[in-house]
This record gives C-alpha cells, structure tokens and sequence, in this order.
C-alpha cells in the first residue's frame, strides 16, 4: 500500500505540518483503513530524503508552537503524477488472520473459534452502521462504496461460517 | 497477517522441506492469498530460531538431493494453540491502492484510473471463475467462500466505480 504517495499527494494539494496531515488523511480515507499514525510520519521523513517534500521549521512564540511545515518540491509533484498513472499489481492478495486460523485449527478449537467470530462480526457491524450513517464528501463516496461492499460481504460469510462450525465442527481434510 | 504460524501448523501436521511447506499452504490457502514462497522461507528461519521447529540435514545421494527438513518442537505445539485460541484485533484494515488512487486524483487522470479499473476488473473476474470452477477440500471451503464474496463485492464495486468515472469523471471535492 503506497500510503507514501497519498502523504505526497494532500502536501501537494496544501502544506502542512505531520499531526495536520494525518487529521487530513484520516478525514480523506474513513475509517476503514485504519489509518496508523506513526505511518504518516514515517512517509513524511521518507518524502523528505527522496526530496519529493521540503520542510521548514516555523517559529512560534514559544517552543510547543513551533512546528515542522511540509511542502512539495517540483519533483515530488512529477512522482505523483506518475504514480497515479501507473498500473499497480492487477490483483490485490485476499488475506485474513481468520483465514489462516480456519484451515489450521483442529476440533478442540471450536469454542475460540466462534468467539472470534463474533468478535469480528460484531466489529463490522459497528463499522458498517457508521459508514451506512455518514454522508461522505464527493471524493470519499467512492472509496466508501468500497468499504461497504467489503463490509457486507465479510459479515455475509462470518455468519455462513459461524453456523457452519455450530453445526458441522472445524472442518479437518 | 501471521503466515508464520501458519508454517508452523503445517510442519506440526506432518515434517517437511521448505518447497514442501511452500506447496501444502498453497494448496491449503488458494489463490486469492498470493502466498510469497520466500515469506514461507523467512518463517521457517525465525520459527527455528525461536526453537518452535527443528531442522535436520537429510542425507541424499547428491548434494542436491539433501534436503533441510523441519520438524515440530513442544514449544510449537503449545505457541501454535496459543495462537488459535487468541483473539485478533477485532477488525482488519480495509486497504487498497485504488481506493489511495481514487481519493488523490485530478480530473486529468480520469483515463488512467479506467484502464487501472479495467485491469483490477478482469483480473477478479478470472480469478473469481477459478474458484467457481474449483471444488474445494473441506477446510479450504470456509475459506474459499470468503475469498469468493470479497471478489464478488469488489468486482460490483469497481463497475459502480467505473460508470462513475464515465458519468461524471474524478470526483474531487
């Protein structure tokens, strides 16, 4: 995931500073994406070797208020273009954590498997409910559909797959 | 994701040499995982220096035909149970370089993000025939019919995505 380009991209759109950046692009892809922090800042420090970013330090009347501003350099705007252009990997992998459980597990973990299962259910749910409760900016709604769908599908087969352990077991080869 | 126990489950089901391992989780996970065989290498290294398997020198005729084959510790056993007993994060991102894409772009970019469409939509569609062809083991199947409703959900998604680009191009805010 290029999280590195989209840090690039809300720069070029408007300077800013690292907590200033992460509030935009939380605000810009939902909550679905879990954005971590840490990661925006991690992607400015590496913007700013490739020199795709520019920082400045502004003064502020006391130390707290000083704060490291970004800004785009001409480079950085010529990479984010040709990121946008380019073809990525034309299938993303279909990866869970429940996944791997689901085909390792053995009949003993019946119960901890269907508490996990609920768990996740009732996080998509919650999830779901605050997507299907939003009216997203223009830019977002798109990227939300997605979510949505991924949501709906996910729960679809969390349920299947919980009445499938209640009532076959674990399946075993 | 924790491939790494995964591997583990495996070398504890039955001992095994590397490639081994590589073509059981293939067969075990399907497709739509995208399993790196070298991530199964990186997992064999840390598991052994974690002491959860063993490895021993298999003697062979040839130099070629010696093999390195991972067994099962006690430790293994106990940390893989551990591990399908504990709870995940109750959620998993929902990621994709698209969705990056679509929240970033300008109306300039309206033709390569259809043909990137194009290609993410045949790419799940040929994808999606082959699990449907496809009549999975039994602990494959859960999994398979995740994997099967995600690529039904993304692939509704992307035709909502590209009439919209059609329609009324790169929507910005």
């Amino acid at each position: 995931m290029s999280l590195k380009h989209a840090v690039l991209g809300l720069v070029i759109e408007r300077r800013g500073y690292g907590y200033d950046l992460v509030q935009r692009l939380q605000k810009r892809l939902g909550g679905g994406w879990q954005l971590n922090p840490s990661a925006v800042y991690t992607a400015l420090d590496q913007l700013e070797r490739e020199q795709l970013v520019a920082s400045v330090q502004q003064p502020g009347a006391t130390v707290r208020s000083q704060r490291v501003v970004y800004d785009a350099t001409p480079a950085g705007t010529t990479v984010l273009d040709a990121w946008l252009r380019s073809a990525g990997p034309p299938l993303e992998p279909i990866r869970s954590d429940l996944h791997l459980k689901l085909v390792l597990a053995g009949p003993a973990h019946r119960e901890a498997l269907l508490s996990q299962l609920a768990a996740r259910e009732e996080a998509c749910a919650a999830l779901l409910a605050e997507y299907e409760q939003t009216s997203a900016s223009s830019s977002r709604r798109l990227v939300d559909a997605a979510v949505v769908g991924r949501l709906r599908a996910d729960l679809a087969w969390i349920r299947e797959a919980v009445a499938e352990l209640r009532t076959n077991g674990v399946p075993v080869d």
